[in-house]
């Protein structure tokens, strides 16, 4: 079992330096059965690895774009104008590979805008490169630190021998770090709390039984999966004392976009008292976005509802309906963890507030 | 496409005589796939045929349970005394073979009972092989003419346009009829109606997808298919005027005992104003259950969970949590359809009226 002070496990990284280097993911398609890595040499590889969910979740896709940028420089070739086009370009395209999470289109605006400075200053292709790389690296630096505070704060809200109930994959394959929902947890086994992690499977991708059973029992935490369907019946039984879940997408004013049946879980902890946490970093939240309404919601193929893991479950040709996110709102959200400390009941005033305030150290 | 009016689809049946008879039955563990009967020759054959799900639902049960005993009579030998005690032993090994639809047990005491009056009145092995026969097929025919009624009681709820989401399979593959929840869809199907049908995967085993789909599907209604995840944002987006359910035990406070993943639709039902109805034959209702916390809840193997149509999505070795059922409390119930007409939020009072009331002709 790898200690989960040491980091549960590699998502993504860079390897060599910023002209011949290039992007190593954890092929989270092929989790739990196989560990295998996948090595990404251009921005097309890049967007084919977001769009087949090798690499997932908000805060890990911010990263990916930003190194898949990066690798874009690959293409470059005659004079500087050229090079702000392929950027803007390749940027777009990134951008779009996935278009809930708001981490993707900001870590690509934050690189691209380093890139427009650099080449209004005069830099030439290997300066580029190199300072592109630099950023996506600072970017990957404040992620993993972020993770941690995530962790340390929402740690604090997690009593010894709670049940703790979580939805999708919200940790360490989701970021770069300890993970975001799932920070907090690591972050308490780590103080010796005893936990007892209820992972809902989360179809129709199963990340909550591939993934975060995987990497929850291979940190040495105790886990049970279960369907989505029994998380109500768990509830009842009061078993839960805290639902901890991520979010891709922060409104405005507080509503929540995160993974499809994330919201029947917050109504469900509403009705029998128990808090619902939402860890995520202040990346995820958009100003620009007023509300729940305003987020667009991703439709899937509808194979993966009607062929789970390739197997046929419903009759040849029945339709389907696959939104992958759904939004919680802010009323029903106990508090927002993130990097920066806890927003207990966030509505637009304490969002905006907690913006305001400077990065904790 | 089967018409609806004329039975979607033959779940079970007796076939022949008494004394060389046997049971047939649709197998549902092999839908959509395959259209497979099975032929059932002993009550043990019939244990492993509930047991393994290949006849599901509560009426259906019901009726398996009472052919089961007739096919039971086989093993008869030697004098009265004998008999009796083969009937007592077999019954409580058929009701002992899921614990949590009354049906089962239900159908048995009332075959068993008449086993002990026909044995009294100094029946042979021959006349009470027939007796119990005619006692079954009543069985059956009363479930099929009720099936008929909930179909018609229920219709007159569904507006014409209307979006149902329905949950499992309570369709005409859980009864000898109709079916439950889905006998309202097929009678305002029949009178015109045009409804838009969701219907929930329903993990862990998926009887929405393979089965809900399939049999509203071949009998020509609309049906789409989501994970039981996506439910909360189905109703989020208004395509949901109602949600209809089975029920496998009604306790005598209206509490529902369903499939796994009903209680969140109830739940969310309410906080959309969407009527939440539950449609099941009086023989649900279980007088003697004071509440939904007395229904005994039946646990199944970890598998079901973490083996999906036989494909490990979870770790090696992982836990899991398998309640077959949950339990919506009555409050969330706007109203119990059964045979003998529709009863508004169903409670104590309402529900013994109801029992009180003679069978509608």
């Amino acid at each position: 079992m790898a200690a989960p002070s040491s980091g549960p496990v590699t998502t993504l990284a860079w390897r060599g330096d910023a002209h011949v280097g290039h992007v190593v993911l954890l092929d989270q398609t092929r989790l739990p059965d196989e560990e295998v890595e996948l090595e990404v040499h251009s921005a097309a590889e890049m967007i084919a690895a977001i769009r087949c969910l090798a690499v997932r979740g908000a805060p890990a896709l911010g990263v990916a774009g930003a190194y898949g940028l990066v690798l874009a420089l690959r293409e470059l070739a005659g004079r500087a104008a050229q090079h702000l086009e392929l950027v803007r370009a390749r940027a777009a395209e990134l951008a779009a590979a996935r278009p809930t999470a708001v981490n993707l289109p900001a870590a690509l605006a934050r690189v691209r805008a380093r890139a427009e400075r650099e080449l209004a200053a005069g830099a030439d292709a290997r300066a580029l490169r190199e300072a592109l790389l630099a950023e996506a690296r600072a970017l990957e630096a404040e992620e993993r630190a972020a993770s941690e505070a995530m962790g340390r704060h929402g740690a604090e809200l997690l009593a010894d021998g709670a049940g703790v109930l979580t939805h999708c994959n919200a940790g360490a394959l989701c970021t770069v770090g300890l993970g975001t929902a799932l920070a907090p947890l690591y972050v308490a086994a780590r103080q010796g709390k005893r936990l007892r992690v209820y992972a809902d499977e989360t179809r129709p991708l199963f990340q909550g039984a591939r993934l975060t059973a995987w990497e929850l029992a291979r940190a040495g935490l105790e886990v049970t999966v279960l369907v989505d369907g029994a998380a109500g019946h768990l509830l009842a039984r009061g078993a839960v004392q805290a639902v901890v879940v991520g979010a891709d997408r922060i409104a405005r004013n507080g509503d929540v976009a995160n993974k499809v049946g994330t919201y029947p879980l917050a109504v469900l902890a509403r009705r029998h008292g128990v808090p619902f946490y939402v860890v995520a970093p202040c990346t995820t939240l958009d100003p620009a976005c007023p509300n729940g309404a305003a987020i667009p919601i991703e439709e899937r193929d509808a194979r993966e509802v009607t062929h789970p893991r390739g197997i046929a479950t419903a009759p040849h040709g029945v339709r389907a309906f696959n939104p992958a996110f759904d939004v919680t709102p802010a009323e029903l959200v106990s508090a927002l963890v993130c990097e920066r400390g806890v927003v207990h009941a966030p509505n637009e005033v304490r969002l905006a507030a907690l913006l305001a305030r400077a990065p904790a150290p």
